[in-house]
């Protein structure tokens, strides 16, 4: 606490950015982790600001309504306050400075952050995604692949993870070997296995071969890797850097494959650029976006100019390369940049999520995410600013990436369980360091740090809150869903992340989410579908009444054909159904004449109605019992008695 | 015929724009109302290419690979032909050429066009749309606004719809001497009544203002439009021409009202700019959409050098101002440009989309589309070139208003009835001339040319398709899409229309239709409820006989107060329902293991299968008959002894 100044302001304004007219009086709370702003209104409305998402403080020059402060996030949300006192604003700035400047880890938010679980919950929260288990998924088979021991005390690669697969051929010695050609010892290994035609993705740094440097463990390493996939006879090697940058770091005895030693590989550049060029585009994309009522040509000029969509198809395109390769034409590829932790994370999950519809569900993007950028070393304190250090060391990789995948959703609105929502939040957290995940630069680095007794894992936090992030549109089953998604890459469709650049008009705007709507509509189905379900038991039991014995096997939701059913009453008048239909009989309730109808239901069923029973009309009060436990889905069998109330009152 | 050199040419290759390096062999026929090209493969594919849609036919240089052709439509598609010898690609040439540029109305595809209506079918589809309706729907009240007799022989203006409705304390004389004082004798008169609070929006023509000019019955109208709205003291004028041009208009006599002149008044410019501007910017984003590969920077740059999306943005902040005036301030607006048929038919209508949800609805867009342009005299003809006449009188003002919707569509997606293959669809007859229905300049011109009598009506025709036209997400209860809409127009929000300005790639391109797969969604949600239905029914019937007596009335599918049901065994689980638990319950049809399950029903139930036949576990054979006439679908009676199988055999 000794670095905040003033814990607490009065009188300050919070100005609407939507509308610099507009703003809300109240008081500014400072914490050790929040600044904490709350309305002088009876509703006491709170904004919270996590310090660790803090980008910079500013100061405006004073104008005669107080001293401004600008509080820009990392997640682009942008905060102006209006301070009375000078004193207080040089404050407010110096401790909000020092606060979102943490120099060791033990100051980051998620020391500090009890979500109020055991140790055994925590425990069970860090196995919540198992790495291990999703190579099992991915059916390697282990005559091909195996995981090698050498990395297990990170003393082959510090910045690789312990568990590493390799080609069945690779022996410890080829694994060192390599290992010791390429940058910071990152040798090939196994990052996704294509199980329909054995083609496989390996990654690695850059080899050490200078103008005309070889090694022959590295070659018969790249060799193994060709061969674990026994259709071939040839593979790839994808350097996702422009070829000029790969050239000139032959200089510094680095560089790339020379296609005279390593035999049967095709090299492939594809021109993701640095880190530095994409820290200034993306300031510049930023700075686009923050424009309160930009003209038309100068949205589109500043968007042309941040190049920043450039860059992001410049990604994609590395994936869709990968991922063809791969699922068309059977060839296995080796991914590498430089070092093998940016540009190499961004093109390997993207071919992921385009050749494995398990990437693209809620849990399966958890994985990917664990498996290509925290498990494989990508570095999260370092590009993201997690503590004070180098600036130049930060870049939003990650945050390309999540944009590829949004870029993605808008070509395939049905193909991701997940939405928009999810890649924004998950956005924040690899920022906020809330949470362990992202901590660090390199799984022994976090084992180091303890995490996972000492912080908390986001993925079963995220995995609470499913419905939120689900998009409804989703179709696991759509033959488009299903299997490798060919997206287009021409310039035409690619788009201005709003949501994630343009925050201003979040707020206030009467806009329409359309997976809002979407929500509904699923949560109407769904009501449906459960009522179905409701009417084939009742069906059942009363069938099974009148033949005058129970019925053997209840009839579930799903057991008909529902082909086998029809509409009864409509058919007859010839009317030809349109979707549009549904909505007009919607309204047909009597009664409700003149009023809007409840289109909407409540999901949860009010409590104290048995579908059983029908008291009112029906004498039928035999069988209830049995009914009611046939019908439970197991578990807890305690019967509320406000449930044996009646349910077919209206009929 | 005469026109036609060549009517058949073999051997043609017809390229595929995604990939040039593809394409089909086939023959090419030229009728006198369409090419066809016929591949030579045993789907024998066809495409066809309405000649009144042709927009340009161009011969680039000879290849050794034959004699190139490039057909260009109107709706910016492009078919791209090579045809083996010269002679032959010269006579398509000029065949295509004379064909796609009638000289006389007689020649357009709507006089030949026969879809075997009877002449009473025919009559009903011109009637189809009832404009005197929609003003009786607004509510207008009849002693603040009546129709005048004045132009109903289109003496007072040539350019008006007959039916006319003017401010109760307009006379006959006002309305002359107004008239007098107008462009083109287009007086001030009603286009759209606000119920809510009495606002209206007026349209007319610039007045003859020029530097002192003033006329008594036209500031006398301008009084009574004031004074038929009681609650106002003052009324807006919006010309929606850049100030610059109008004030240009006053040396020519024309111009804009003088405030000192008209009392109460208050004067806005938009800044909306010329036809031929706009003629010019759309070529500029028509040749950026049909680049095959540019690069990001080049797309970008052509986006913004069109300068397209910022006329867009003029046209929807025209429609903003005035729905904000009506429908917030509760003041009337009179909207006029210089003639008072382009800019102005845009920003009443924009306007008129923001303020009322029919407009909103299939059918509504259709009211207004006739009212605000067909009626009001928008230069069909000569603004889409369906003669050969002046090019300079060519310019997309309808394309830019279909846009808006576009553009409104993507903000609110939820709030329109119809889908933007609606508006492509729209787009494509307004310049094809297919329907007599943009035919020509004006009412009176199409009264003279019998259109009624001698084409078709496009509406009936588009109606019948409405479930392709039908947007999945449309919610007409929802709040947000009942009253006024709000859009935001920051550039942001404003798109490139991919669908509209980049058709090459929608052939190829395995992209989902998010609208498809919501009208998969909703199409399921039907069936749900049609099942429903058909078991709510088939309870009361078993309940029925359980009481010994036949129903008085058959329950119907939303009969019942939904909420008052349950589903069984679940609730009292206590489990929380997400949308996701449906569709693994979907999965749970015993026997369909590893099977995709039926997920999406089809819509029309089987012929012949009764609800209630239980064969095979049941003898509840007695009502059957009574039930089935109720759910037949109609007609067809007979039973496909197949499916009188089994159908609850599961149970």
């Amino acid at each position: 606490m000794e670095n905040i100044r003033t814990p607490k302001v009065e009188h300050v304004r919070l100005i609407d950015r939507t509308n610099p007219r507009r703003c809300s009086v109240g008081t500014l709370y400072l914490s050790s982790t929040h600044s904490i702003f709350v309305e002088n209104t009876e509703a006491r409305r709170e904004t919270w600001v996590l310090h660790s998402l803090v980008s910079s403080v500013e100061r405006p020059p004073v104008s005669p309504s107080g001293n401004p402060l600008v509080i820009r996030c990392k997640n682009f949300q942008v905060f102006q306050l209006l301070i009375p006192q000078e004193k207080d604003c040089l404050d407010v700035q110096a401790s909000l400075s020092r606060l979102s400047r943490p120099e060791r880890y033990g100051e980051l938010s998620c020391f500090s952050f009890n979500p109020n679980l055991n140790k055994e919950a925590r425990d069970e929260a860090w196995s919540f995604i198992d790495l291990r288990g999703d190579y099992v998924r991915m059916g390697i088979p282990s005559n091909l692949w195996y995981i090698t021991a050498a990395n297990s005390e990170y003393r082959v690669c510090d910045t690789y993870p312990s568990d590493l697969y390799v080609p069945k051929s690779a022996t410890p010695s080829v694994i060192v070997g390599s290992a010791k050609f390429r940058s910071r010892g990152r040798f090939p290994v196994l990052s996704y296995y294509h199980r329909d035609n054995s083609a496989s993705i390996c990654r690695s740094s850059q080899p050490l071969s200078g103008f005309s440097a070889r090694s022959t463990e590295d070659e018969q390493m790249i060799q193994a890797i060709m061969k674990s996939n026994p259709a071939s006879e040839f593979m790839y090697v994808v350097d996702t850097r422009p070829k000029l940058n790969a050239m000139a770091n032959r200089a510094a005895g680095k560089g790339y494959e020379n296609e005279d030693h390593y035999t049967n590989i095709k090299l492939q550049f594809i021109g993701i650029e640095n880190i530095h060029v994409m820290r200034n585009s993306q300031q510049k994309i930023i700075d686009v976006g923050q424009v309160r009522s930009p003209s038309m040509g100068d949205f589109l000029w500043g968007l042309e100019n941040s190049g920043w969509l450039k860059h992001i198809k410049a990604v994609m395109d590395a994936g869709v390369f990968i991922a063809r390769a791969v699922a068309e034409e059977g060839i296995s590829v080796l991914v590498h940049c430089s070092d093998g932790w940016d540009r190499t994370a961004q093109a390997c999950s993207v071919a992921s999520i385009l050749l494995d519809p398990y990437y693209r569900t809620l849990k399966g993007f958890m994985v990917l995410i664990e498996k290509d950028w925290v498990a494989f070393g990508h570095k999260f304190s370092h590009r993201y600013g997690h503590l004070d250090s180098d600036p130049k060391e930060i870049s939003p990789v990650m945050d390309q990436f999540l944009e590829c995948v949004w870029q993605l959703m808008e070509q395939f609105p049905c193909a991701f369980e997940f939405n928009e929502r999810f890649l924004l939040q998950l956005h924040t957290y690899v920022y906020s360091c809330q949470y362990g995940n992202f901590l660090a630069n390199s799984q022994k680095e976090r084992r180091d740090l303890r995490i996972q007794e000492r912080t908390h894992s986001v993925w079963p936090h995220l995995w609470k809150d499913q419905a939120e992030y689900s998009n409804p549109l989703y179709r696991a089953d759509h033959s488009q869903t299903q299997g490798v998604l060919r997206p287009v890459t021409t310039p035409y469709c690619f788009k201005f992340w709003k949501a994630m650049y343009n925050r201003l008009d979040q707020a206030s705007a009467a806009r329409q989410s359309p997976a809002d709507c979407l929500s509904a509509v699923r949560e109407e189905t769904q009501q449906l579908e459960e009522e179905l379900s409701t009417h084939q038991e009742r069906i059942a039991f009363l069938k099974g009444r009148k033949m005058g014995a129970e019925p053997k096997k209840m009839i579930r939701a799903n057991d008909l054909t529902r082909q086998q059913v029809q509409p009864p009453g409509r058919a007859e008048e010839g009317v030809a159904y349109s979707p549009l239909d549904y909505f007009i009989c919607a309204d047909h309730t009597p009664g409700t004449e003149g009023k809007a109808p409840p289109l909407f239901l409540p999901l949860g069923p009010p409590k104290g109605t048995d579908p059983d029973d029908l008291s009112g009309c029906s004498d039928l009060e035999s069988g209830v019992a049995d009914l009611s436990s046939r019908s439970s889905s197991g578990g807890d069998d305690t019967k509320d008695p406000d449930l044996e109330e009646a349910a077919y009152t209206t009929a």
